[in-house]
């Protein structure tokens, strides 16, 4: 019914059929199921892959209506690793946001004031994760982005990598911020984190910043388009070991470096290279987060992430953000 | 590993296994087949049935391993269908959220000045879908609500009800702002529209207008425990076809009022019961919204929906907030 339209908002190069280009009359029209298996006998396409996590409904009436289709385990779109220049800047533009919105929280806890046991207020108001939080959101807003699970958690919540981070937040602790925004016009999401400390920080504290800085930057040195995106990972591993930060289980917990170093990000938040484990080649064109950490209840978690383009000389930045821990 | 925090983080009443106490060792652990496969054994479940949308990967692994299971249809946890006072308080929480941005959104529109063509202007800048909407995702997000794919559609665009809107508002036109914000506390969603026009309308939108808010009127009425829900929709149907609003298709696009009465909202935006040719039965905890609409391109669109609970006695909004068309 809106073909001109469909055309419009499509991406050039889209074709757009209508179901009746498809030779589908009446009720039989609106059936995702008759669409596909139309479409694949008018493009003469004989056979079809679909992701994991492709619908088993719809998956099973392709079964059935005689589609010949099979599960495909890796991407479905080996295209995607390899961004376009256009993609490169859309992504770069969601980086931007997530710079924008950080630094706009890291001067917010700057600007906080220690009370009793160390609990920061600013104003007249406690200075919580939700309202770091609140705070992020609405700047990316104002860049047509939507952050929605932004990490700021503090002292022992930040030991866990996936917890989002609740409540007061103190002087003395780290504090990882973690923001992954999506454009709201583009669809591309942007990955960065920073970790910092209101107040000065224990020596012990500042030592373990300083290995996941280390460890970063040794990361990246290793970015380089034919290399095996598993040595950016070993590159960052080696800091933590020659430093002594062991990887372990302590009372059923896992402590140290417990993650992986990072992953591709483009249309979704986390898509392929990965980078560890996986032996993915890297190449020019690639973007991938490059994002080691340590954790140890007790002490605190520390995590700085970047987001990069691979380049035929190496790599970039896709935004600059300054990685400073102390805010004194 | 961390049964404890998984306990304290899920709901009352919900039992958690680590894969040790499911019979898991070693690298079995972390796949998902492993572990539904174990807990079925363990609970003596022999048969499982999964959504349509269940990931079409795993569903074919759970069958290779053996395991019993079958698609399910319609929805495979009935029992959310009837929300429980907590619930329905949470959907509350996430209406008023939608109400609180709404009400700012129509303060913006109705302080705008009309310049050249009827272009609306707000400070020294023009007044865009665009900008409505970062207001309206600000004030969620004060609410501890994440609004994403919010409509503010001015004139002809409004005209479509899956468009979002974009550029320069207009007065005199019909503006559809469909706000549903899903709470990052408890996950609940609420949903509402509301339709306004800034400056004078034209007597024929008025009467569009008005038809859609006596076909809102009488959906409501309809609304008690035990009727079928497609009557809602007839209610609704009705009030259109007396006023002799058609509902058709012209050059190709279908007009008048293209698409159901409503849909039940909860932990998903769209959940059931579905208010239109669904035979469902309401009954009371039913938390379903009524959403008339009228499209006519040329003239515009006009879509009223709240959110309510069906109750024993018949319904009640979850959160009021005024409908009025024209802002003068």
């Amino acid at each position: 019914m809106e073909k001109g339209r469909a055309e419009k908002q499509s991406k050039p190069g889209t074709n757009v059929f209508t179901p009746s280009e498809l030779g589908l009359r009446g009720k039989k029209t609106m059936k995702i199921r008759n669409q596909m298996l139309a479409l694949m006998k008018m493009a003469q396409i004989d056979r079809m892959e679909v992701p994991t996590d492709f619908p088993a409904g719809l998956y099973e009436e392709l079964k059935k209506g005689g589609g010949n289709i099979s599960l495909h385990k890796k991407s479905v779109c080996p295209e995607r690793i390899k961004k376009s220049p256009a993609e490169v800047r859309c992504i770069r533009d969601s980086q931007r946001a997530a710079a924008a919105s950080m630094k706009a929280a890291i001067s917010l806890i700057a600007s906080a004031k220690t009370g009793p046991q160390k609990q920061l207020t600013v104003g007249s108001e406690p200075l919580t994760s939700e309202r770091v939080r609140r705070l992020i959101h609405k700047i990316l807003i104002d860049h047509d982005c939507a952050g929605v699970e932004t990490i700021v958690a503090g002292g022992d919540q930040g030991t866990d990598p996936h917890e989002r981070g609740a409540g007061p937040l103190y002087g003395g602790q780290s504090i990882i911020i973690d923001i992954f925004p999506k454009s709201e016009k583009t669809g591309y999401w942007g990955d960065m984190t920073r970790t910092v400390c209101r107040g000065p920080a224990s020596p012990e504290l500042k030592n373990l910043y300083n290995a996941v800085k280390a460890a970063q930057a040794a990361g990246l040195r290793a970015v380089k388009p034919g290399i095996c995106a598993d040595e950016v990972h070993a590159a960052a591993k080696t800091v933590f070991e020659k430093r002594g930060y062991e990887t372990k289980q302590v009372d059923g917990r896992h402590v140290g470096f417990i993650h992986g170093t990072g992953h591709g990000v483009g249309l979704d938040i986390h898509e392929f290279p990965r980078v560890s484990g996986s032996g993915e080649i890297l190449a020019a064109g690639n973007i991938i987060t490059v994002e080691p950490g340590l954790y140890y209840p007790g002490l605190g978690g520390v995590r700085i992430e970047d987001t990069v383009v691979v380049t035929e000389k190496g790599w970039r930045y896709l935004a600059p953000c300054e990685k400073k821990f102390e805010l004194l």
